[in-house]
């Protein structure tokens, strides 16, 4: 504790230090509503209070936020309602707004309350952000998944049951549980207002709408209001926090498996290296984020969201929700790299082959639903800016004619081991779709799923962010050849039978 | 270096705030006992010596400690003898505590000095703790391998040395060096006084006790004492710290692999994700520990083993070092999930089949040996408690029906694996334990291994603490299906013999 | 932003707190050179020279860094030339060096300038570390890999595309861009001048080297001026800073996969636990550092390169860049781990049987190639005399005696996989080099590259660093074993061809 030995200013000016960026926000009053909440919930969930409180929506009201300069504001809307203006943002600013839009609004105490706030709720204060948001692919990512029949049936073969019946194996139907506690916990769930229920509680009878698809975070989450998307994914939880949204441990959540290895990719590069060595001396609160002065390696959010800008106040990369802004191929083998879609809809997308696919099976692209030659350059371009922040242009071309070549030789290694497979049905060494079966049933389908879903693209993802090491030995060109050898090995064993 | 142009008072204020928790410990003088081992260790060993030097134990006295508010408290005892008590924890405190019952014991200079400090010695302050450990299953983990001779023959197939001989391979007896550099660094070592020796030191000749089975901290560690386990492993090396007990990365020591991978799932979990980010601004070191207050997302300890406390003193959670007292099920597959064993010593569990297994290889639970129905709800109702520091009912309500469907699911997966087994054993596919042959040596049994070892356990775990993203690719239901497709292919293959 | 009600004194004395160890260091100019290169640059690349800015090198004029006592001294050159005396190391005083030795000279403003700054370079004033790196076999990275023939067939069976044509695969030909993006990212690329090439910029036309193999960070690059290595690896980009050397993350960029998993034993040893959980704590840049009072755990440098010395001043450890000084086997195995090589330049070795490897293909050395048992006790000394600074002898011994006998265990796991693969190669169930045919290509093959490259080699990495998880289930004994088990099933299922 303090000793009375030093002057009180002392103290004063320690904590104002020791917290730059929040000290700049003043202490908005609570709106009488969530004061209201807080008599109950502080003591009825104490963690998600107190992770509240020390939010910049707890410290702050809109009119505070709106008074801020062009690059420092943090939120979108040229104004907000009147009675929202002048108060911080607590538990009933969210949760009560546009109740009549909400199926799982329930009156509450004094309260018409809904559990699940939804992007349409942030876009009161963030419109920019939501709108760019639903253009991302992510948001789509629950109905790309589950409105394509044929990811379906992928989905299908990696989540059902199996039975060991009469000296074969029998796929049990999907289980809806199974599937909320597999693709859709990142994809996103449908979630949907079951019933209203009545419960009593210490605190009395009080009714609750019983939610299917809950809980659920994913980043293309279907909810009640038919709004697409979440927002905690990645401002997670009650502190709204763009520091854990800037930090690579979020983006972790979903971007760590054999599939989009992102952040194992990220750790093994100098970017990485760098960001886990040194960022207890960044700045992860500040906007704009100006490279080197607050950060010295780029962390995800930086190439791919946030706002840049040098100290002087020229801008490096605007913000974007639309995570796709800067990406010009989509690494992300389905099953071959492509130029990045046009509409974060995809599932709507056939190739010639009628299967709802951006490529056809043996590559070639479906060219009407993907991004030209020129949005892909200005895409590239966009990308670029962010490097030149530490960069030479040498090195920037050195680095992307590198990712261009390997984008090329994993396709071919893909086309390989796609070809090997269609010689494999045409033999009867494993069925196919000719034979009414599915595409991701046998052993072999599931080795060619394992050279494009795994080694294929985690080969792309460790050139693309120069994580190499992970690309080698780790997931990608030693198991990517062996893979494929192995293949032509079991077709070889097959041919016996 | 401090300048001369601001007050000394400033600096002490500075260290003070710097070290909150730490400030309220007096400086409790130490015994001369231990100054003496002070004298030549502090040179020989100028690391361990440093580490204690910063440590709680080395800046209180067991009258400091006593003297705490009852949720404040760090120490069990009641009260301890009088030579203890106005003394700071160190050298001679704990290794020449109780000397008649340490076999290990040798005359060092002029004190009866052990190397191995057990759980006995740690009692005489932390008796609660001590007393609960021993109920703890990990305290077990040494006997529970070792005298189960199924587990021992799984030991065996991994650890042995094979020989290529006459066109085959030729498994080797199993040496003590390896199973002490392999399973039983986790599980334990039984470390034995050899013989005593005399050595001639740069301070002269010397006594010392050589003992096999050392250096190991594991967690079921067999000691010379006959007690069973360690503190180390968590309240590592010489700072005690509550702080390394408390963060995920010491429990991940042996909880990494892809056999038990909480630590892998906790990372991808969006509670991970926020200690990840988020922990520079937490207070590992408070007791009790308060949600929301001392940090926003729980670890490892947060839900198995801490006392946690609200603002106003209410206990949400109170201490445990039995970490079975808050986890109803066991996920750990041997090789099914099962209600948690009533007794931590599981070595004398047998199945109707006569297997040391808490169940049957058909997956039918040992009910007498595990907890009933009531228990089960009752610890769940425990680990709730602490989940509803942050989350309401639905959430929870909905996350544990999502785990326990996955129990189900990944059980029938087992099972499809087992009966495919039992039928490669019948058509001599493989041998079996029918055939009197090893159940862990041929590739089929080892595949069957894998898919309850590595993929279904992943994929509980995964369910269990939310971190879906390991249970999908990395290690779960893709290669959970993948594996017992692969079987079935390899049983086909094989029918051609 | 601090307040006025506290003296401009504490907030000097706050900055200074906050940053000892450089507070040392003086505020030295920067020389007109590197002024006129900032004109421009700290706008084009706001980032590296924001990165600079906060670097020692920025601070800190030679004279200075003279200027300190024996142990405390980060340069070894005695002294300096005149103009580099006086002035901060800044971009002109590295980047226009020695402009005769660098074939990527070119005219840039008023400067002849080079782009890649070499060990050449900095061994001006580190030129002990210079010279000790060239006997670091790391620096030989790039040619003992591309000059070794069998080595560079086993990388392109890694790298090269394989096509499907006829019902079986086709190896093409290696690509230079391919293996710059996967194996020599690591290994180092041949950087040399292609052409220069004049661009119109910005700031007008101006002259560019240009490049190939570009950009590249590898340990054994080849460099312009013919020397080997680089220091930016490990003292990154332009911050230089010891603190990211010393830090793990550092060396887990090249040491992190299945082939060389350092990193990944070290998270789940005691050490690696300690250093995660208490590294807030450290001073990762005192020089010289003093374990127990800078750091209470090893990082990777602690054991393999750093200047350790006791709170007394008593060297515990020297500084070394010859990483192998205290090295006494090479673990790595090639195919078996085996004394340390006498010269870094290994690829001129050749064993009986003619193949440039340091043991035969059935494990004996090649003796003269390698140190000899004196060499090896005095390195296996230099190493103890680390774990001293927190470890009993009879720790120690326990410790190292384990690690002997996995080097013995694992090298006859990987003669058992040798000899059935031999046995393989004489049946004709796998194509050999009897066979005119790859080392490395068929399935069985490659199942023997993982017996020693992944398994065996993470078995006694496990083994050296304590890491003991890490080397039984993750990529350790069990697959060790299973994988020779696999071999031996595939082996009899390609008999009935």
């Amino acid at each position: 504790m303090p000793s009375p030995l030093f002057p009180a200013s002392t103290i004063l000016a320690l904590v104002i230090l020791a917290t730059p960026a929040r000290a700049q926000d003043g202490e908005a009053a609570l709106s009488e509503a969530s004061e209201a909440c807080l008599l109950c919930h502080e003591s009825l969930h104490p963690g998600i209070v107190a992770d509240w409180r020390r939010s910049r929506h707890a410290r702050t009201s809109v009119a505070q936020a709106l008074d801020k300069g062009e690059l420092e504001r943090r939120v979108s809307a040229p104004s907000v309602s009147e009675e929202l203006l002048e108060v911080a943002v607590g538990c009933a600013e969210c949760h009560t707004l546009l109740p009549g839009e909400h199926p799982d609004t329930v009156t509450h105490g004094d309260a018409q309350m809904h559990v699940v706030v939804t992007p349409r709720d942030c876009a009161v204060c963030h419109p920019a952000e939501a709108q760019e948001y639903q253009q991302n692919i992510m948001s789509q990512a629950h109905d790309n998944l589950v409105r394509n029949d044929l990811f379906q049936d992928l989905a299908h073969q990696i989540n059902a049951v199996q039975l060991w019946q009469d000296g074969q194996l029998a796929t049990q139907p999907p289980h809806a549980t199974t599937d909320e506690d597999s693709c859709l916990a990142c994809h996103g769930t449908e979630v949907k207002v079951v019933r209203e229920e009545s419960r009593s509680t210490g605190l009395g009878e009080m009714t609750f709408a019983v939610l299917s698809g809950w809980p659920n975070q994913g980043v293309g989450r279907v909810n009640p209001d038919s709004s697409r998307g979440s927002c905690s994914p990645c401002h997670a939880r009650h502190a709204f926090s763009i520091e854990v949204a800037r930090k690579p441990y979020t983006c972790a959540q979903c971007h760590k498996g054999p599939d989009v290895p992102a952040y194992p990719v990220f750790q093994v590069s100098k970017h990485g290296n760098i960001q886990a060595s040194s960022d207890h001396t960044w700045d992860y609160e500040a906007v704009p984020w100006q490279p080197g002065q607050h950060f010295n390696a780029p962390t995800c959010a930086t190439c791919h969201a946030s706002l840049l800008a040098s100290a002087d106040g020229m801008v490096l990369a605007p913000r974007t929700h639309r995570m796709n802004d800067r990406l010009f191929t989509r690494l992300f083998g389905l099953p071959y790299a492509h130029a990045h879609p046009r509409d974060p809809s995809t599932h709507t997308i056939r190739n010639a082959a009628g299967l709802p696919l951006p490529v056809e099976l043996t590559g070639e692209p479906v060219a009407d639903a993907l991004i030209d030659a020129e949005e892909q350059a200005m895409r590239k371009r966009a990308m670029q800016a962010v490097c030149r922040s530490c960069h030479s242009s040498s090195w920037i071309e050195g680095h992307f004619d590198r990712l261009d070549h390997t984008i090329g030789t994993t396709n071919e290694m893909t086309l390989a081991a796609t070809q090997l497979l269609l010689q494999a049905w045409e033999r009867g060494a494993a069925d196919g779709p000719q034979a009414g079966d599915s595409l991701f049933d046998d052993t072999l389908e599931r080795m060619w799923v394992e050279q494009w879903l795994f080694y294929a693209n985690s080969t792309r993802f460790a050139s693309a962010m120069a994580g190499t090491d992970y690309g080698v030995f780790a997931n990608g060109r030693f198991l990517l050849a062996s893979n494929l050898r192995a293949m032509a090995t079991l077709l070889e064993l097959s041919r016996v039978r």
